[in-house]
């Protein structure tokens, strides 16, 4: 493995053996696995949990990382290709990401989407050209609709706690402020039909994940015996739900156009996660988030302080699935 | 010990024996000591000594540690109870930090006061609410009326330089352009007192040391042989004094009104400290400052210039304490 | 060595022997020869290549390093003698600097011109203000008018590349939206004339350099057998070039004078590097820019894209040079 960039790019059998690994790294045992390797951190967004765990993974195996935040104590980038640059970037990302991963043995790169044309944040537009100008092990931090690392974690977050190859995995939108990217709904998604669940979507009208994400999550249920529908009807989704994964996204149908977002959120803010959602959901249903989650708004504090939230387990985990991504790019 | 949240929590012997190790520490020869371990470093608030001396102790004894800015390259952290969260804080305390702590064997936090309720930062209200979101070992590194590793450093500092035990203590309150936390003097003058020295606070009217930051400090002075007293008089305080240790901090009168604090301190920018201070101290007499100091208001060139500070000793103390502390917590 | 501070302060001796010790830290071979030691990173402006190199060359031998961003999760810090710090800056050099080297083995600072007042910058009255508080080994990583660590790596780059000793090395300004400082023209001039080679400087009037950079160069020239010559001409200057080393910087006729070099630089934007410049050059001539670099409007797609460029030779070049100064002031 050169690259850690999609989950959708690992054969099934790969998968598991990443999962395997995590599982052999978390019990300690290889301090000194990666002594003298480098990771280079690139993050053109916020971030804790990944900032956290990829530099904490590097370290618990005896490796290093430094890390580089455009715009604040670095430079900022350019990403468009021919731009005439007048503006507020000093240095494109052709120069920018060349040189960080001369310095590495590995790097690793969040860029969220950009949020204006739905087409070429699909594509990975911004996330491709990028990762085209380095040979070194890539890693994909989160892009614009991908997020492999958080997917893997959420694999084994699910094995952890024995929930069901089978069982039934329902992705809901919540209410958020404003729109944010499609990168966890569509890694989630992908994710649990690889894993080989049944998988529901349930969104509010206008908030349907678009065609080119719900069919690769199908392909993928497809392969493993799971299945992918979607439904606005919150009652009929958590029938009988094993988990139900949380994530905030923007309107699909007005993708790009933050007032048109709004309008049709301004309606939505009973979308906040609440204890009655579990009336029909099996007894054990797990509740998970990516994090970080508004609590509130998109998740009542009595869902998240309750014994169904895993949603600490989950990031838990972004540590080992850290550490066997980097383990499995980086030792040979 | 599991924690290093508070001096006062810390039995005069358990004090006693982390200075005896910093020393040793100072002298080299563990540089594996705690290899393999990780701190995580959780920093609401700038820093330069505890930012930079914390990595360098994990460094010294061959551990590693990451950094957390809430809000610059990490997203902003709410951490009021039940807040409805629609605002500029992406994630709340209760889900970061035990994320966090799971990525690392000990977690440090500076959390500044909020300055708006006096009651609630001497109770420490935001600091204890993070503390019981985790049972890994914590340091605090200065939260709203505490700042336990300056004080320990402080404590190494006069013994280093041979400060009597029972000497003469006085805290001064000095000039700054706004009002600053009572973190530093609350924890030099326990220190002080625990030490055994007989101390003075001198402070204009208006920012007399609130009185559960004086009751605190007067038992450590009780059991162990010291003692506490306040004076608005500059002559008297110093008389025979063997520290001045300088801080700026808020009017205690008019807590969290920054414009009455403002009206109060216009009138008390003749409280830089200044050569002539120090016409009836003990000829030694050392200026001691947590740092950081503003130059030519709070202390003026010719003292902080002058054989008597003492200041570089504190901060290079930083160092050897941190290690002592983490250290202990860490190597079991 | 003790500083690396200026390449003029080396002997030709010290730096062929640098560049040599970096050849062999290149090929590996010494990853625990700093095992223990730590580097204390501050920089005042943006970075790239030198915050991630400097870091990943501690690393690379086994050491580890850490970063303040004065005003960026550290304080913001005077840089004024007797100031009076009534304003945004909370701490002094004089404090901020003899703390941090007390933390590490040593220091590295950046710290761009002011690029108000031409003598001061020239003289480096900051940065050797500061350099002159601390004992330990220092780097400068960009000082007003200085930037050892580029220049080692361009002509390790040029030695790489095999271009001549003898060579014709082109300095051309560039045109950027505003004035930028002098450190990397002034380096690379004396760099290069101090490798013994045919030295000329292509600028618009308005833009020579200051005759102190010149004359320091022009004595650099002298002692290796190297010349050193300006014109504003690009045909005359190109004839026959080896290297093309580009850079944008300041008019220096009206130095400090933001307006006055925007009328200059109004009229300049042909000073973008396109592939006709070459057309006259040797069939072999190499492009060179220090980096960051804003494409076209400094250095066109065309030329930065072809065969000519070697900026990322230039770049990966930073590690190496970066870890043959680490281990000369570490290593004893």
């Amino acid at each position: 493995m050169k690259r850690f960039v999609d989950l959708a790019d690992c054969e099934r059998e790969q998968v598991l053996s990443l999962l395997e690994l995590a599982r052999r790294l978390e019990r300690g045992g290889e301090p000194r696995a990666l002594a003298g390797k480098i990771l280079g951190l690139l993050f053109f967004n916020p971030s804790l949990r990944t900032l956290a765990s990829s530099q904490a993974a590097m370290a618990r195996l005896g490796g290093s990382s430094f890390v580089i935040h455009p715009g604040q104590g670095s430079w900022q980038l350019e990403t468009r290709d021919h731009a005439v640059m007048d503006g507020a970037a000093a240095e494109h990302v052709r120069e920018g990401i060349p040189a960080l991963a001369a310095y590495c043995d590995a790097l690793g790169i969040r860029a969220f989407a950009a949020g204006k044309h739905l087409q070429s944040d699909l594509a990975e537009v911004t996330f491709n050209a990028m990762a085209s100008l380095t040979d070194k092990p890539l890693i994909n931090l989160e892009s614009a609709v991908n997020h492999p690392c958080q997917a893997l974690a959420d694999w084994k977050t699910m094995d952890d706690l024995g929930v069901p190859r089978g069982g039934r995995f329902v992705l809901s939108w919540a209410w958020h402020p404003r729109a944010l990217p499609l990168a966890v709904p569509a890694a989630a998604v992908h994710m649990a039909a690889f894993r080989g669940m049944e998988v529901v979507v349930l969104r509010p009208e206008g908030f349907a994940l678009p065609p080119a994400i719900m069919e690769r999550a199908r392909r993928a249920a497809a392969a493993a015996g799971g299945s992918l529908r979607e439904t606005a009807s919150r009652d009929e989704a958590l029938e009988g739900a094993d988990v139900l994964y949380v994530k905030e996204w923007g309107a699909t149908d007005c993708y790009g156009d933050a007032a048109a977002d709004a309008r049709l959120r301004a309606a939505l803010t009973d979308w906040c996660v609440r204890a009655g959602w579990f009336a029909h959901a099996a007894p054990e249903c797990r509740l998970m988030h990516c994090l970080p989650v508004r609590r509130n708004t998109a998740i009542a504090d009595e869902v998240l302080d309750s014994p169904r939230s895993v949603v600490q387990r989950q990031a838990y985990n972004r540590l080992p699935a850290q550490m066997a991504v980097l383990y499995q790019l980086l030792r040979d």
